[in-house]
């Protein structure tokens, strides 16, 4: 790390899809900020207030009780035209217009491929930090908003077990995430799900409808009559959970029936995991800042902090725990575990 | 009301779709009969139950600490063969077999044309109790489970506004309820929706995709960018929310999005409303049976309790309040309000 | 009801303890108005704000979307000095200077004491609307922020059951209601509480510490080991729930354990049930001024609304439900069922 | 690790203070050892069960769908006698008689003392489980329960914001861990509390009534007129929270409230962190047994799994983190903000 340097005035942006923690991570850089006599602008609706210099001045008063609430105070957009060049050198003279020594960008991949964009074009610091409910950034441990959308999804699955077992019906759940099973995997797992159909998996061995309803009517077998429920995650099967469960009832001749959670995923009170998170990476953008650094993600590694090139945080891939998938596959799944009782 | 009678034995079903609340009923059932001397036995699975004799003893030890829980102990069930008179006639003779004097109903419409059905052939009293998220009965201001039900299509709608807000974007919450929109108006009201499309309002006047695109641009027109969240009660819409995303999104140009809430209205922990109303309710129904009453579904009526002939609470209509829908409709339409004051 | 008047300008405080709803009366009342053509200015902070002149305008703006947040945006506030006469004439006088037409005061009894103080005092409408969690207002089937209170204090004594269970223990949770048992007597009937202690009850025949002791002692005998919860309204109890546990613990010789909820009872999102009831109500106080009256409380009835003198509301006492009571404390009463059962 | 080893049966006690995901570890174990075909027997009420011989066999059926609730099915409890060198031999002749080749110790350092007193008097092979809301056991980042039980102190926390900015008030809420901050400092962050009392912070340099009273009206300076909201955690102030408030009181002329959320924080849904939790960590227990490993606890560190010997839990210190301390007190504080700002 390079020596502290004297920084006057840095900017913040929550880019793409909004996640929960957003605006705790917006409280935790204007508090450290202040905390070190720095100036605060943020820019509205992501890069789109870089492009039109739609931009506010925030201090405590702005972000005193916000922690507690989803969404972003400063929203958020995705912004196509921004991928172009002279986007990048318009937000460029925009932030130099207003003397801008760093800017934070509060997002996913995309937003991430932005900053990286903007570094070319200008001479400020850019630090990242993981705002995204689908946990799929290579370089932190978890990202900010992906605890409170498992949370989400699992008191859905939650409700659901209630009626599926008061009746002993399939039902299937439609979860986001269409290029990372994380929130799939780990509601599967926090709910007890009997199955997951996860963009991973999927690409491994992919199921089959009929695969499906041989697992179904296995698991039937061995526990009795029973409730059966499904973790799919969007854009893992054609028509999504609507069509499968059509396609299920006609081949099982019993009610199955879809729940689509959609952007509920996004909302709601963040956890206070994603909430502490939030506030520790807001803190150590602000501390990288200071320290000189630039094109990096702040992130986490075990109880510690971590700092990864921002390009490393796409093209690098972050699986799926092994450990997690072999549990919720193979030790408790029910079909197995009957074989093995044979 | 008739005179106090001598019951020594009664039963217990919970039928069709079930709702949060069920247990608690159950357990008002059987610690109430418990005070009185009276044995109760269930009967699993709903009617299926009667017809199969699959039934269970029921005490204070397998009711203790269940008012929390949402589902049914008891299961439930549809049962499409019960409607056959030489169904009703083996029930009768499986409840007579177990010396049953009376039979209590916990579930909808369906489970009340059951209960009629079963007194042309059954001497023992029948006591209906309102268990329906739908909360469509004539005769009870309220039905056990609708409570809860709303709380959590608002809970979800929320969670929409939360990222709706963020992203100045359009979305359709589907909701249960395809016959009435008790659900869908107050889920709507209570989450401040800008529009709902409920099938009292529907068979009025049907909104047809221009008429929502022009209010969702009015609406924009008058509050400039902002979120636009409708409440959809299911089966109102070819394709469901689904489709009409798809079709606004052809026509906004804006992306729009779904949410299914299915079958997690039917789950959750019972709000205190609706494990009061279950309790009390199922307290009432085993006055009734002590008070030689049969024939009746057991509801309330302000403050109060009320018994309705089990054929009136599907026979006659039980309306939105229109105190409501205008309120939702016409004085909080911003639309609206903005001719008013050009 | 007298004829429509021409109203203009009408102003809107809460005051005393804040109710969970309190900010959904308020966009109610603005909405309304709005649709009207009627201004509205809040005073903050209640009757210190009429004292102060401390207003602010409000319009759609600033209501939108606040209906899902307990608290209030205009602050509450009590006030000791407005009782004197010369501080009503002090608010009449702020309240002419701005032409306002109708105050809403939004509040329990003693914030309508106030109003009809100032009503003695000022020319100009005054209506109330019932926003206290303690449910003690007649005239009113419910007040704003009761629901969503019982809800809070039945989710800590489902909590509770949940580690009473786990160790066979006895707890003492602390619910508000100093002076009228409702939260109490519904939360613990929300809950399966095992014994409440309230206020209404405690006039008529107080339990004491050997009491206590002797019904814990008889439940355990009839159940087994178990847990025992109870219920006990603030201000009912020498020393509250922390000392009622040291006694019980000095006799029992087993762990008792206190929890205060305190004011989170007045917080945390507000239930469905608040919201349109608050949504309700502040429609109706707006066409209430509309139709010229004055110095009554909006309430509901039933289904519907209804109007009460002020006076009336603090002069009248609400009852607690004596079906309800009767279950909680004899149907429902283990001790009592296994004597019957002797 | 030693190479695996035939086990056939082993047993499971939970033990101490009950924690939320106790139920799901136990399902974990259950579901393990059913797939390597060993049987499963579970000893009532922690150890006294195994001294009284109170035990249960356990198979998936009664473990089906138990994840999502709190509590333990098979009891917990603190048993003195235990400590006793014949009370050990005695549990250890019972667990013969039964053939259990390994004991799952699910609890905390109490708990794991004991299962060290057990292996000094016993063969077969001792594995703790760190469950217990404290958090306070070395060698695991986490420990069962800790998440839900921070979970519910911000749930509370935020409910007390709620109407701390209403009313401009000053609010101390009392929470749990008498040895260790964890959930003190958790809930402070998560909840943007202005002032926590932790037992490492009150070791170091000790708060006193005059120094909170100075940092109350220092912010109240800074801020205006505000809420002020302290955590305090138990055994850290003589007479807990509710003398606090009295204290506060007669020096600042201002409500101040205390709330004490006791053992609410034992109970609710665990969150999907805690399931996910104890269910690894109850598989890895079985996996360390079949590797023939004994006398650790298993835990996590990181992403992976880790073991630790048990008299390591408790005599190592697991300590807050100082970062975690000092953005809460350094960074985040108003006060020495604006001197820094002077």
């Amino acid at each position: 790390m390079s020596s502290e340097k004297t920084i006057q005035r840095i900017a913040v942006i929550t880019s793409g899809g909004d996640a929960p923690g957003m605006n705790a991570c917006i409280r935790a850089v204007v508090l450290t900020a202040q905390h070190y006599g720095i100036e605060v602008l943020a820019f509205r609706h992501g890069y789109e207030g870089l492009l039109n210099n739609d931009w506010q001045r925030l201090d405590e008063t702005n972000v005193l009780h916000i922690l507690q609430y989803s969404g972003t105070i400063i929203k958020s957009a995705r912004s196509e035209r921004f991928k172009q060049a002279e986007a990048a050198q318009e937000a460029a003279r925009n932030l130099d217009a207003h003397q801008i020594d760093a800017l934070v960008v509060i997002g996913g991949d995309g937003s991430f491929r932005g900053a990286d964009h903007l570094s070319h074009h200008w001479d400020g610091q850019v630090i990242g930090v993981p705002g995204t409910i689908d946990n799929d950034l290579f370089g932190s441990d978890d990202t900010i908003g992906y605890s409170t959308a498992v949370e989400t999804a699992m008191d859905a699955l939650d409700k659901i077990r209630d009626t599926a077992e008061a009746m002993d019906r399939v039902f299937i759940v439609e979860v986001m995430g269409r290029h990372a099973g994380f929130i799939g995997l780990s509601s599967a797992m926090a709910s007890g799900a009997e199955r997951m159909i996860l963009p991973e998996l999927q690409r491994e061995k992919p199921l089959t409808v009929a695969s499906i309803v041989k697992h179904i009517e296995a698991v039937q077998r061995v526990r009795g009559d029973s409730s059966y429920v499904m973790v799919l995650s969007e854009h893992q099967w054609p028509g999504g959970a609507v069509r499968l469960a059509e396609q299920l009832e006609d081949r099982l001749h019993l009610p199955c029936r879809p729940c689509l959670l959609g952007h509920t995923q996004r909302g709601g009170r963040p956890t206070a995991h994603d909430r502490i998170l939030a506030t520790r990476l807001g803190v150590h953008a602000v501390q990288l800042i200071r320290q000189g650094v630039s094109g990096v993600m702040a992130g986490t590694s075990g109880q510690g902090l971590a700092e990864t090139p921002l390009a490393e945080t796409w093209q690098k891939r972050k699986g799926l725990s092994q450990e997690w998938v072999d549990i919720q596959q193979s030790l408790f799944n029910p079909v197995k575990k009957s074989k093995n009782g044979s």
